[in-house]
């Protein structure tokens, strides 16, 4: 198969990478490194990167920046980051790449535990996690010719330490629990889930 | 109570204002009807309302818009339909109306049963729905002075038998019980809270 790996070099993707391209033909992505850049937050770049990438099976992201802070002095602007990042890029590469990809073939989002199991200064994310749950929910009764959709939702990962302190009582997850819920999505036969990691 | 009602001449809106007028003050608000007028896609006019409707115990917000229509052309621009009305609309109320609600105060916002049980056409209204959901999980653990937060996640309700071709096999839900899930919410005691009427 032929997979596109969007953040492929994050803590995450990196894992995901190596456990797919074994096996697989992986088109590594991200804003600056990989085979070939995207910026998710702009269609633009995402129609020229589906252009340039071509005809693909998966598409695993694991990309999206939020905004972390105080929601006592949160404001529109901040909220946006993640609306224009993890939200609208993550909903853009669906809605832009259900026209490039094959039939049979799976988008793989990322969205966190943060969406029910919040933590204090993580509202956006909690927000932006709620809205891609609810959005693999509603794109998976629709996409056409068998296409999947699956978001996994991690709780905070063993490699992302300077999270700690934000976290308290949730126990880091391991990078391999982490990669087998990408692999499940992609290369399983499931739609419309979201595959908790916790 | 002093509460304020977004929407409150809407399908819903009319049902909770009657309700909660036998014993509250209200002040009704919409885009072009009620006591005060409020378009909440626009953060400088929810800022101007703020100020003049003064403080206040509660907000019910019961307005929002967001797009209906297929996946396989849905764009960008109709997405952020949903965006800039149903989700960044209620989630600025709070994020501005934060510094206005008097303590112990509660802000009853809007979602919907199809976050989690979608239709065909609903993908942007599953993603908003998803989003409001996690942001009252996200800022219900850091509002100040007791104040609370939830949600009313109502299927599609017995006055818009419009909808009901586009929700098959889905009971539609009496106003009574929805106009009750709202009440349950401003004039209980918990906080983080989805409400979910179906």
């Amino acid at each position: 198969m032929k997979i596109i790996i969007i953040g492929a070099t994050g803590t995450i993707g990196k894992h995901v990478t190596a456990a797919l391209a074994k096996e697989h033909e992986i088109v590594s992505a991200g804003s600056k490194s990989g085979d070939l850049q995207v910026d998710i937050s702009s269609v633009e770049s995402i129609e020229s990167f589906y252009k340039a990438a071509d005809k693909f099976d998966a598409l695993v992201c694991v990309s999206g920046d939020g905004h972390f802070g105080p929601l006592s002095s949160m404001k529109d602007a901040d909220f946006r980051i993640g609306i224009n990042s993890k939200l609208m890029g993550q909903v853009n590469l669906v809605l832009i790449g259900q026209h490039y990809i094959k039939p049979k073939g799976s988008f793989t989002l990322t969205s966190g535990s943060l969406a029910e199991d919040p933590v204090i200064l993580g509202a956006n994310l909690s927000t932006m996690n709620g809205a891609i749950n609810g959005f693999v929910h509603g794109a998976a009764i629709e996409l056409e010719n068998g296409v999947r959709i699956n978001a996994v939702a991690p709780s905070v990962v063993e490699e992302s330490p300077a999270y700690f302190p934000y976290f308290p009582g949730h126990i880091p997850v391991t990078m391999e629990k982490v990669t087998q819920a990408y692999i499940k999505s992609a290369l399983g036969s499931q739609t419309g889930q979201i595959y908790k990691v916790i």
